[in-house]
């Protein structure tokens, strides 16, 4: 079976949250020992969590980062601001704890899995890293086509069964990580494509681009849209023309947790962009998708808007790897104790109002 | 010796923290695996923790939110949404653990320690309470002085003494709490005389008042404020005139942390009123203070601005109890762990930008 018809079979049986599930927790939260309403945004996103895993008792105790990997042939263009090199260099770091998603993992006790889906070095010999290359590499997408259709679906078949393997061993709560030099290219083209916005206004500094830099961007952004008719395409084939295989495999992360009833948190501004290819592939995955933090890169706000979605946290951070996931991980731990744990009006034989 | 004159001893104790300690902190955040700076204010926070505590390797691993609760002899005036018994019943629930404090702080792995200082009835047969009750409760501010000042010096150093007995346990980052039905509306008025801001600008619906009660909230704080002749005084004789029990214990808190050299967050607008008499009394202390959320009371702005400082967090929270600050220790748990952990660009082996 190709990776296309097994993509849809996920696609088909991912169904609705349980908006009874959420009813029962608003209830709940309103007989609990607090002024109604009173912790605001928290209450939301521990109704929400009840919604996802249908009750009003929620837990998300076990997390993981799955953070996916590739390279990007659009880095040609002089699109990035580190050498290609620092993507299985970050990735070998990243499985020897050195980098800062390990630390904010681990503040807030979540795993973090490495996935290699597209980076360019072999890297079988850096234990650690979940081997699933799908291609070394993505092509140079302002020449053409960044990767076939097949590839593009076994890439985010890659992402779903990272899904269903976390969600096996127990996860409740995923965020999505990334890491590829020059991705923030190909996560504008995107975002321009799936939300229908101006490419300038998706083209940021990535990790440091100069205004030489942003230009150079934009143009391969616009090259690659106009050459490979992303207009006409439908979500799968946008993905596969200007998308990247990391990015890919992260938007199947999203799928997969649709799939698995799983509540999946989505960080920066590639992440953002694969859940976008997400929901425009599983419409129904964006009622699993939990923002994190408004990233500095301009594209990211777009993105918000085109989901529906409000991100948590606002702290200038523009670094990727799942940072911004693994903080508002801490924000929903918390909100799921406080659905589940607090004691109501009733049980603490505390006055309600007069 | 006077109360008073302990508190000029510990409020001549407090020195500034270091700023060597903070461009140390700053090179070396410079120097890790992540493009200089992306982690935006996150980078802030840790090289403000290790500005506090003298390294560049700083840690919060303990925790522990120090709750005061009181009562206030000013709710006659009709200006709280709930009887003042459930300033008691929240005591013990909060004792018993069934509160969204309580939940909040487990998720960050925080004790929570709550204090009596004012409570009108005797919390002696409630096990789990620290008993530090200087006064039944206040008397009506709006009629007269809340205290004298005397019991407002008693009960900050009530404050000095439980940050004392935090940072001697070996407690790295404390959080301020509050409980105490009627409290918002010392706290406007704190606010309103501290930072000379209009009255009607300070007062909110608390824990849920209508438009009248906020109208008797704002006739209460501008007869408490003239009748106390409040311009004239200094800002302990301010705290003790329009203040409360536990808000001055809370102002204690932070110059105890101060004097302690230890990170203290101060959580919503109650804590936000106590924050501004700390640094009124104390000013040196503002550098050991770190802002959590902002609060949906319209006064914690003003405080912001008062104080020059900008909270992390914005998810229109209202509740107290330091649940804004517990949900901040675990976004400076995660700086700091950054800063400590993470490894430089020359250890892990990645090549910095072209």
């Amino acid at each position: 079976m190709s990776y296309e018809s097994q993509l849809n079979e996920v696609i088909a049986a991912a169904i609705p949250t349980q908006a009874s599930a959420e009813e029962a927790a608003w209830a709940r939260l309103d007989s609990l020992t607090k002024p109604p309403r009173s912790l605001g945004r928290v209450e939301e996103l521990a109704a929400r969590v009840a919604r996802v895993q249908g009750t009003d008792r929620p837990s998300v105790a076990k997390k993981a980062i799955l953070l996916m990997a590739g390279d990007h042939g659009v880095v040609e263009e002089g699109v990035a601001a580190y050498p290609q090199d620092v993507t299985w260099q970050m990735v070998a770091n990243i499985v020897g704890k050195g980098a800062a998603i390990n630390q904010f993992a681990e503040s807030v006790g979540a795993e973090v899995l490495v996935h290699d889906v597209g980076v360019i070095r072999d890297l079988s010999d850096i234990p650690g890293v979940v081997l699933r290359k799908v291609a070394p590499g993505t092509r140079n997408m302002a020449a053409g086509p960044a990767m076939t259709r097949e590839e593009a679906a076994q890439a985010v078949m890659v992402g779903v069964q990272a899904a269903r393997d976390a969600v096996a061993s127990g996860v409740q709560l995923i965020g999505t990580g990334d890491m590829g030099i020059g991705n923030t290219t190909p996560a504008s083209a995107l975002t321009a494509a799936f939300a229908d916005a101006d490419v300038a206004a998706v083209c940021g500094r990535g990790t440091g681009l100069d205004d030489d830099g942003v230009s150079r961007k934009v143009s391969a952004v616009e090259r690659a849209l106009a050459v490979n008719g992303v207009g006409d395409l439908d979500p799968l084939g946008v993905l596969a023309a200007v998308g990247g295989l990391e990015i890919a495999a992260l938007a199947g992360v999203v799928i997969g947790a649709a799939e698995q009833r799983t509540c999946v948190i989505f960080d920066g501004f590639i992440s953002g962009a694969a859940a976008l290819a997400a929901v425009r592939m599983c419409p129904v995955s964006a009622e699993y998708l939990f923002a994190s933090h408004r990233s500095m890169e301009p594209g990211h706000t777009v993105q918000f808007d085109a989901l529906g979605q409000q991100p948590v946290l606002e702290l200038d951070m523009r670094l990727g790897e799942g940072t911004g996931g693994a903080l508002t991980m801490s924000l929903i731990d918390a909100a799921c104790r406080m659905l589940s744990g607090m004691a109501t009006f009733a049980e603490a034989g505390v006055d309600d109002k007069e």
